[in-house]
């Protein structure tokens, strides 16, 4: 619960556990829009190149290292999206300003949130990631959608079951 | 020197040390053919499915993740290749034949080194490299083409320069 987690995707999948020492806050908005899971695989295109492939595989390795040997500049540098963001994007209210304020704000990382629409910022610290929802919040609440804000810290033992 | 490297490909090139404590052995079987490197990159498609590159994406980071982990049966479940293997075996002299004497022999994994027209094993001990190595010896002896065996330890220091 509440860390990383790779899923294998082969005949089955299976879920592997990333730990790390990285002390990492994440701030997620979620809008209260529908997005049909279907729908919103539709934007995807089937086919990529292999260069785009290529490029995520490296980012893909390089996110799990970074965890690992937390290094928050590798994880920051490997997250990336070269393939869903570009396409995803257009489906989310407000996408680029809200990543304009991550960024502005100090997050490491701003991306989407599976099959979105919501978004999340990882943070370094507790004081950014307050940062950064509150420059959310601001913005949100100049908008036309209901949202909500969540906050906390990133699980260090990658996701587990909680006895 | 000598152990696993993953670079990061985007504008710049980025060699990320992966450590591991697992204790690896290679056998590396190179036969004495000519693949030029821009011949083996033609075999490849361009473009690949999504559904394969999510595949190999989740390869890359169990893979990356089961060296930090030291979890060999990750690390041979992830290193699967569903991209280049299939085009790039036929240019690879006996690689059937190879592959099914390393897995025969107890490897955990076989693959093609780089862009070919090198194969390599990675076992879990000297043992098992010796008995994969004396099992392609016997093999390439009766074929066609000059050949070389190269067998060590995975250094689990990852890729590091020399002092």
């Amino acid at each position: 619960l509440g860390g990383f987690c790779l899923v294998v995707t082969q005949e089955d999948h299976l879920a592997v556990s990333l730990e790390t020492n990285l002390d990492l806050h994440y701030v997620v908005a979620h809008q209260q829009i529908e997005i049909k899971t279907s729908a919103s695989r539709t934007v995807i295109p089937q086919e990529i190149s292999l260069e785009t492939a290529i490029k995520q595989w490296s980012n893909l390795g390089g996110f799990t290292a970074a965890l690992f040997k937390n290094d928050k500049d590798l994880l920051a540098f490997c997250a990336q999206d070269f393939v869903v963001e570009t396409h995803r994007k257009s489906q989310i209210p407000h996408f680029d300003e809200l990543k304009e304020l991550a960024v502005a704000n100090g997050a490491l990382i701003f991306g989407i949130s599976g099959s979105g629409p919501s978004v999340f910022a990882l943070c370094e610290s507790n004081q950014t990631a307050m940062a950064v929802k509150e420059s959310f919040d601001k913005l949100l609440t100049k908008k036309e959608h209901d949202y909500h804000l969540y906050s906390g810290s990133v699980d260090k033992k990658g996701v587990h079951e909680l006895l």
